[in-house]
């Protein structure tokens, strides 16, 4: 049984996903920022025309259509004309969503490209090309999967007060949306977000192996990126959901 | 400049590979064991007679071989016959290896799919399949990077004291080299990963939202697989060293 979709389960799902993010941005760290592997055609037009990242995310969410994963209400691919599922359908036994259309990842992975990365990873090239852009796949799955749960934490807050938000829905006023779907949780989310990457890249200072991440960086990434972006696909959700439901 | 391959570098790499290990095995430990996974042929034959990990392993490996990821020498695939790479070869300036035919993923798969998975995770199944088994190549990759790193720590004790080695060499005497690696490093080894391990679990464990790994069982890992299996490589390397040499 698949507890991951059922809104009740949303805040625990949401603070699971801050250890795989935050596991995987440290993981990112090791490497420069190494530039050229976002550049699409650097590595000729072998590549589809895409980065090196683009190529091998692409590749990467070739596979994982063939097993289903984009069947599933709480993953969404990057890239467009990914092929058919080799396996049958899933029988999802509960999916709560009531509008799935809304796919920021185009935004997502711009941000993490110009953003994320130079905020988090030194300047320079090591080379280490394959396996910086391997984390860089891990990233912008995970942040994606946080920012686009937005939609689970939607269709929550309107199942718990639906006229506190319709409205705003029914006004498409994406303003008001935004202020009723804003509360202290946030701050919350940022407190312990920083309490986790304090602890996580402690042993790794500690070590002295290579220089890591400051916890603060992780939690800019939080408070810059990861909750406006969730938030704005929070907004979007309710906008559709009205247009569904009317 | 790829410092990763330089012998001087072997410890750092070591140690640095311990949070992609705990990482890993922390983030596969979110999922019930899901025995169907590791069932060859269990979603029928579209997974050319695969398991779900098997086959999504494989997808991954022919993606990674088509960016070179095999053309370096602290990367070992898990399947024969991946495609060829569509990128350029890459200038390896350093390779400090003198064989590099040992690869024991079959083993390794081997020993994660029976051993570890029903050793870090609870028993039971919760239909995270696909979750689940993107977890599994992970940790497998890490865990095959590590033991075959065995090679570049046996080349570093080979160069610190050849006189100390080349008599078992010669005579192609494995327990004598078996002997000659082994060393206390091994027990400080276990240490830094408990203390890690300690580390990374504790937030988790104090945010109560699933149950997570119990720090002794990530050093057991180590105790019971990824030290042995590593000093195997070792041993298998000196003696193809010497045979290449001779």
């Amino acid at each position: 049984m698949n507890t991951q979709l059922q809104i009740s389960h949303v805040r625990n799902v949401l603070i699971r996903l801050e250890e795989t993010i935050i596991f995987a941005l440290i993981e990112r760290t090791q490497f420069l920022q190494n530039p050229p592997i976002y550049e699409p055609r650097r590595f000729g037009d072998v590549l589809e025309e895409e980065s090196l990242v683009g190529f091998m995310l692409l590749e990467c969410e070739r596979s994982h259509a063939k097993v289903r994963r984009y069947a599933s209400p709480d993953e969404l691919p990057f890239f467009a004309g990914l092929p058919e599922p080799i396996l049958p359908p899933l029988h999802l036994v509960d999916n709560p969503l009531h509008a799935n259309t809304i796919n920021i990842n185009s935004a997502i992975r711009a941000t993490y490209e110009q953003e994320i990365v130079p905020h988090i990873c030194r300047e320079g090239d090591d080379d280490q090309y394959g396996s910086a852009a391997v984390c860089d796949v891990a990233c912008l799955q995970a942040l994606s999967k946080r920012i686009h749960y937005g939609k689970f934490v939607a269709e929550s807050k309107f199942r718990e007060a639906p006229e506190r938000l319709l409205p705003a829905m029914n006004e498409q006023d994406s303003d008001s949306l935004m202020a009723a779907i804003t509360n202290q949780i946030e701050e919350q989310v940022l407190q312990r977000v920083e309490a986790k990457a304090r602890l996580y890249t402690q042993e790794l200072a500690s070590a002295s192996t290579s220089p890591t991440v400051a916890p603060e960086t992780i939690v800019d990434i939080y408070r810059s990126w990861i909750i406006p972006m969730n938030k704005q696909v929070q907004v979007e959700y309710l906008l559709q959901r009205n247009a569904e439901s009317a």
